[in-house]
């Protein structure tokens, strides 16, 4: 597959004026271009520049609002709940992070659910804003139906994931970005490009058999909980994938399991829904709530020391810490360029000509 | 394997005139005799009465305090960390919850790490407290290390469990309660006894290979995190069981990685400890510093019906909730009785002996 490289610089440049060009103030803009570049920079392809066009449908739809008054409709000394109203999630995750810092530096803890938003990109970089502040950062979404609970053939939940960003001290920050399914949706879509087959354990097919057929979920199959089967735990993988669910949808009034809106423009919504758009749920800890900052990095940088040294398995370099890969790749990319696929670039290069940016691609 | 069956109160008495015995004030008594009991009425057997000649013999070599001062020794308005004063885990979680759910009354949620603790049970018990008040409850703690990080042949992280309690209207409570493995330490003991093989993620051999010889951990091998193998997403749980050490132990100045004390008292404790003894973590979400406690468990209740009643795979009667199997289990126990193995029986009744209790075993 061909692949040209674009600098950081100028692909923010685009999705950020792209942003503009839809309605989006200055500000917005550039913080929608910056989280939605960061998935790129870290990595996690399907979800950076790749999916613009996708957030570009959503506002044509109608189903994203350029101009969102974000709203904080309840809260406590440590909690809120967020009214995104249909914002970019590329925009209203990074103001409730914010609200769930603040909350934090008075109370200790912050913590805040979102209900009416969309899509909101990669969950670390939400997480890692608590890290300049000396804080551990916690974010989580639901998204689109994919994943069929343990024991059925519907699906119910979205890959859900879970991102808890930790500081420490001389070593780099902790930061775990996970979907609760055995693999994220965005590593099967790369084998049905590469048209490989999927290992054991990601998903299954119409009756609820594990398939290693990489288009099965296309034929009324589904991604499977973390676990991949009861057995090898997926209950737990469900669990969890509930979990973020609730916290994110539950708590502030957002759609919840089915009834999730989907990403793409083209399918529809479903009637009768139980909440407004999608939901997220954020925390903020500051570290000193619980401990000198200082005594508590000692303690990270110690930990991930040891586990950074353990003993491998024959032909691994060395135990990873949760991070490592992503933080390797963004300055390696930021360095050398983000690679893009000539599906993508063809993807943006139309919005450019559309829009009119500055910058064409080709 | 022969069993007997005895009745809760037989047994819940029994536990706590021994934990009488030992020094416990009649209150911290109650409560350890009540949070042990949990493990066996929820059919958790490894974490009950099972376990009691351990705890028994933790404070014999001096490792456990019976009668502890337990103190805050840092708090902000929705935080604390507890030293814990070598306490039973049994009487310190309650203490440490309470403490979480205190502070949620005010400030909305409420967050206390432990340190300086011992094993507390199941993880779920301390989760559920949380209920009774319309709140969300977590709970979590590190352990002895029994789990190989990703690619790695050391053992570095305990089974970590972690249990959130979500209340729910009609329908009863969202309980999930999990070790961050494929397969909790106790389930493997049962393979062990019974002599049959582990399945295929559960555990891997001295040199990091996955192995279904279900003594390997006792020859080097370890434990596998949730996932089981690098493909199937193991790195995942290796991350979630490092988050539950950091929050239990980084966060209180506990014990953390491989240094944490093992249970089992003829195990030596490791030198130059970075912490004092084990460390939990508690959390308590007030609903209603989120939304109308009413609205949420009509959600909460159209979420568990929708999912209780999925299309189910062939041969599966329906899809579970978390908590469905303990609680079916804990009103078959109360009911009919804790069925006990006959090494259990012995090893209760020459405690009963040696103690003197009311209740003889035999």
């Amino acid at each position: 597959m061909t692949e040209t490289k674009y600098t950081y610089q100028q692909l923010f440049d685009f999705a950020t004026q792209l942003f503009g060009k839809i309605g989006c103030s200055p500000a917005d803009a550039r913080t929608a271009g910056k989280v939605l570049l960061s998935a790129d920079l870290r990595g996690v392809d399907s979800h950076g520049i790749a999916r613009l066009s996708g957030y570009i449908r959503l506002w044509k739809a109608g189903r994203v609002n350029a101009n969102p008054a974000i709203n904080i409709i309840h809260q406590s000394p440590s909690t809120a709940v967020v009214d995104a109203d249909a914002a970019l999630g590329l925009v209203s995750a990074p103001y409730a992070m914010q609200l769930a810092m603040e909350k934090a530096r008075t109370a200790g803890t912050g913590w805040v659910s979102v209900q009416n938003s969309n899509h909101f990109g990669i969950a670390g970089i939400h997480a890692m804003m608590a890290l300049e502040e000396d804080m551990i950062g916690i974010a989580m979404t639901n998204a689109s139906p994919l994943v069929a609970p343990t024991f059925s053939t519907e699906r119910l939940l979205g890959t859900n994931p879970i991102a808890v960003a930790i500081p420490a001290g001389k070593q780099a920050a902790f930061v775990a970005d996970m979907a609760t399914t055995t693999a994220a949706n965005g590593k099967l879509e790369i084998l049905q490009r590469k048209n490989m087959s999927a290992p054991f354990g990601w998903i299954q097919d119409k009756d609820g058999k594990v398939s290693t057929n990489q288009h099965e979920v296309k034929n009324g199959g589904a991604l499977l909980p973390l676990g991949g089967t009861r057995e090898q735990g997926s209950h737990k993988g469900y669990a969890l994938g509930s979990i973020v669910d609730i916290f994110s949808a539950i708590l502030s009034g957002a759609n919840y399991g089915p009834w999730v809106p989907p990403f793409v423009s083209f399918l529809p919504v479903a009637e009768d829904l139980p909440g407004k758009g999608i939901g997220h749920f954020f925390g903020a800890m500051r570290i000193d709530a619980f401990r000198p900052a200082e005594d508590f990095k000692k303690n990270m940088d110690q930990w991930i020391e040891r586990f950074r040294n353990a003993k491998t398995i024959e032909g691994e370099e060395c135990v990873l810490i949760p991070g490592d890969i992503e933080r390797d790749m963004e300055q390696e990319r930021m360095k050398n360029g983000i690679p893009l696929l000539a599906a993508v670039v063809k993807d943006i290069s139309e919005l450019a000509i559309e829009y009119d940016t500055d910058i064409k691609f080709n």
